[in-house]
């Protein structure tokens, strides 16, 4: 795929200030530190998750802080994103990027880990000159053999 | 949820021309036109959609026209898309939009309609004076009981 990321204009810092904040998230979550998970997001953030419901929220599951740390409980020890080839487009205060996404992680009580592949959008505003998270969108697709299972099976 | 779409100084015009993107993709499904709705991507878009793989492209079911002919045919009569209260984010020629969709649709034979609400998530650059989609993300969630079920039962 060609990479559009160049062809807008803008000074090159701006790719490395993003892909900073991908990956700072990534060093968040590796560190199970929900403050440094949930610091890059606006108030108003709206977050498509791979949990429902269909959009996340302060009455939803993983809305909030105290649902994050939750989620966290899952696991034993880190919980790794690897952001692969992130594709970055810019302009003025505005960015997108998408990527697919790996995480490897090991159920609390569990014997060995499990890693699947899945997609991910964020959409960025710079404010105040820092690049904040106002959108994340993250999925698999799902099967259309009938069975509507979740594609977590996919390898890029 | 706030409109943080109001908050980067831009022309008024560029969150109308983007919705018109959106409109007449929506216009275009239930027109059954595949022309129609692969127009304003670039030829390099990347586009993650509610079928496997994670990545469709030259080479998979929904990435080319003939791939989209064979999913129309899948249905009787319109496909109807209906993007609910999109945010548009944008600076200079880049842009954002998020928004809940729900598609309605019969499919070849059956007796009646179905509807299912998924998430939409559109990039796009104005190249040449023109918005244009080079990213697209589509999704559900899927159901955190084991089953890994596709939820494809969430209202908004």
């Amino acid at each position: 795929m060609i990479d559009t990321s160049t062809s807008t204009a803008r000074p090159a810092a701006t790719d490395a200030e993003i892909l900073a904040v991908l990956d700072e998230h990534a060093a968040a979550h590796a560190a199970r530190d929900v403050q440094r998970m949930i610091a890059p997001y606006t108030a108003d953030a709206t977050c498509y998750t791979l949990a429902p419901p269909l959009k996340q929220g302060p009455d939803t599951p993983y809305g909030t802080p105290e649902g994050l740390q939750a989620w966290l409980a899952t696991f034993d020890g880190p919980v790794l994103i690897d952001y692969r080839d992130p594709v970055v487009t810019a302009d003025g205060d505005v960015a997108f990027v998408h990527t697919l996404t790996r995480m490897t992680a090991t159920p609390a009580g569990a014997a060995g880990s499990f890693s699947f592949w899945f997609r991910s959008t964020f959409g960025l505003r710079r404010i105040d000159g820092a690049w904040r998270v106002t959108h994340r969108h993250e999925s698999t697709p799902f099967h259309m053999d009938g069975s509507f299972r979740a594609a977590t099976d996919l390898l890029p």
